[in-house]
């Protein structure tokens, strides 16, 4: 039986947090753009950055803050992703928090700010300014709906969801949103989230929670294999629904994280499914490789392939590319044992065609969704990616998105 | 001065050296399909290989032909790229080699055999082994241009050159053809390339002049980052102009080494512009990187990031994801110390804005070639990349192209 229910309410499903969404004026098209989510009480606060070497400011001034595991809030804003900006980027990000801080009338280390959008452009500071005094103004109890949607960047639809799960005999929320739509990569991705949770957690534990639960989520999506400067994933944990302090020891510290792994899977499988310009959303999986490392090159060869995605895109059984890919990925392969099957139809077997007609495997690629299994039969290591195709549209989309 | 002239005639520039392209029926469209290329007399050959773990039939033939150092004739096929053929692609292969020995009245080791096009379907050899007799038979002393036409798959334009120096007082003729346009990347790419000479040179130092040339030429050009299974590279050297057997020591080895430098350059170049779809042809160069290796990752990384090549394809100087991509390149890099300039204009200095007009950047752009220098400012070591854009017609071209 499954031990968590879905609720409404996004972030701010679980008790004590609050949440805004509002129009900054950032963004050229008017829509929303900055979010902010407030714990009633400080909360214990985990986090997972990019790892580009090009960080954007707000990373740097978030990292920072997390030295002390405490926060109370989150400001942040779309349409400007305050990176390759210099001192001033930095001394703006510092100012975004500390205004927050201040209407908030809490220390400035306990506000985390996040930014998304264009890189390499000054950040509007009259127009954030306003808009942090119109969030603060503006938070609200079922705030998260809107919060989610004002995050949102080339992203169709807004990405939230809220579990509930019980703790300590007690109800425990579990809520998160996320953006992003293009420049995601295994690597985390041009992507926020913010995570809520009500039940108390040790912050090292809760710093674990999230680095596990980000592995086989944010880490294992792949839209277009570019990695970006500023993934920020923030999870708070505020304590609210009264539950002891948990950590590893708890005896209900499993059905917590496998609550926190469904949240942040879901999130992860939204971004895919949103994909700039994706018709066709696909489990991968590479089984049978000598090692960890092998199968995550392997699935990340074939998903970050042109080629691969453009056949997707074109409802082609063409498994010669997955192969090409498989045999560039610099993973340990034995061409003559790869097998390749398409939704449990075998297309390569030992290498080779396995025969099937190619009417059936079209069949296939002409669903939305399918799953694609790459065995090396090697060894025993496998790797899931959950990836796209590449469209007409994701050029089109990037090739106009302005600077 | 320079010391070579570009002269007519391609791989049949050089004497003693007959081609012909004809059309075997391998290909849908009836397009040519089949290449020859013959010596008079045995010819010293060198040859490069795909670094693909998944190699061709053909691809292994060469390579155990390869061991002999001689040779007397090349067999091309396009429109099926005898790979993940198992067993009956290594047979296949081998017979197209001894039909072409046999009505040559050579030996089996002295042919190489090529084949480019789609993956994983079995070789038509009734088709094959006709084609082959019709290619003998219409093998001509001025062949070159009609067998680089039918070496073309996604190709839009045959691709060939040859050069005329001097050697020893003696008027030496070096050739090429080449095809490829999709499925390219830095180490090697879907191409297949044929060089001939009339001069004489050692085995060992035409082997050490090839590897070199393809390191600064079919090494240094990306078009969507894919590698191919089929990659080969060969020159034949059959010494009928006449000189001495060149090799290191010889006075005229640079010139030499200088003009097939020239000629493999060309023919990498004539790929980039042909890449499928491409409307932008990009010399990308890393400079300052603390090692050759980091300048190759970070031109690697810029070149084959899908935000940057659909930004150059809708003329938007967004250099942003450009730092984004040096970033996530994997190679030591300091933000506050990176620049970026098109066509010698900064866009970036220090990491950020050099405060350039986007207008005067955009006029850049909008140019059918410009270039990208990228200096990171740490060492000495460089890198330059020949790339091209991503647009629509890549993705049309790739989602249309039949298994």
């Amino acid at each position: 039986m499954k031990n968590s229910a879905t609720i409404d309410g996004g972030i701010t499903a679980a008790k004590g947090f609050s949440a805004a969404g509002i129009c900054a004026g950032i963004k050229k098209s008017g829509r929303p753009d900055m979010a902010l989510v407030v714990s009633d009480s400080p909360a214990a606060v985990a986090a997972v950055f990019t790892t580009n070497k090009v960080q954007a400011a707000p990373v740097r001034l978030c990292r920072k803050h997390l030295s002390g595991r405490t926060g109370r809030a989150v400001i942040i804003n779309s349409g400007n992703a305050n990176a390759c900006t210099g001192e001033q980027g930095a001394t703006d990000a510092l100012r975004m928090g500390e205004l927050t801080a201040q209407l908030l009338g809490v220390e400035p280390s306990m506000v985390y700010v996040c930014s998304t959008g264009t890189i390499g452009v000054p950040m509007p500071m009259a127009k954030i300014e306003a808009g942090i005094h119109a969030a603060v103004a503006a938070l609200a109890p079922d705030g998260g709906d809107r919060a989610a949607k004002s995050i949102m960047t080339t992203d169709t639809v807004d990405k939230q969801i809220a579990l509930e799960l019980t703790i300590d005999n007690k109800p425990v929320r579990i809520g998160g949103m996320a953006k992003g739509a293009g420049m995601i990569e295994p690597n985390m991705a041009t992507m926020l989230s913010v995570l809520t949770t009500d039940a108390a957690v040790d912050g090292e534990a809760l710093q674990a929670c999230l680095a596990n639960a980000v592995k086989q989520s944010f880490n294992c999506i792949s839209v277009d294999g570019d990695q970006s400067t500023n993934d920020t994933v923030l999870f708070l944990a505020n304590g609210a629904a009264g539950t002891d302090v948990l950590s590893a020891t708890h005896p209900d510290w499993p059905a917590f994280c496998a609550a926190v792994d469904e949240v942040t899977r879901h999130l992860a499988i939204s971004i895919v499914k949103d994909g700039e310009g994706a018709t066709k959303f696909v489990t991968l999986t590479v089984s049978g490789a000598a090692s960890e490392a092998d199968a995550r090159a392997v699935a990340r060869a074939v998903a970050n392939s042109l080629l691969v995605k453009t056949s997707w895109f074109g409802e082609d059984p063409n498994w010669g590319r997955i192969m090409d890919a498989v045999g560039y990925s610099g993973a340990e392969v034995n061409e003559t044992l790869v097998d390749v099957a398409y939704d449990g139809i075998l297309a390569v077997a030992k290498g080779q065609s396995a025969g099937m007609a190619e009417q059936e495997l079209h069949s296939v690629l002409a669903k939305p969704q399918f799953r694609i299994d790459i065995s090396l039969n090697l060894g025993s290591a496998s790797h899931k990616l959950y990836t796209c195709d590449c469209s007409h549209e994701y050029v089109k989309i990037n090739s106009e998105y302005t600077t």
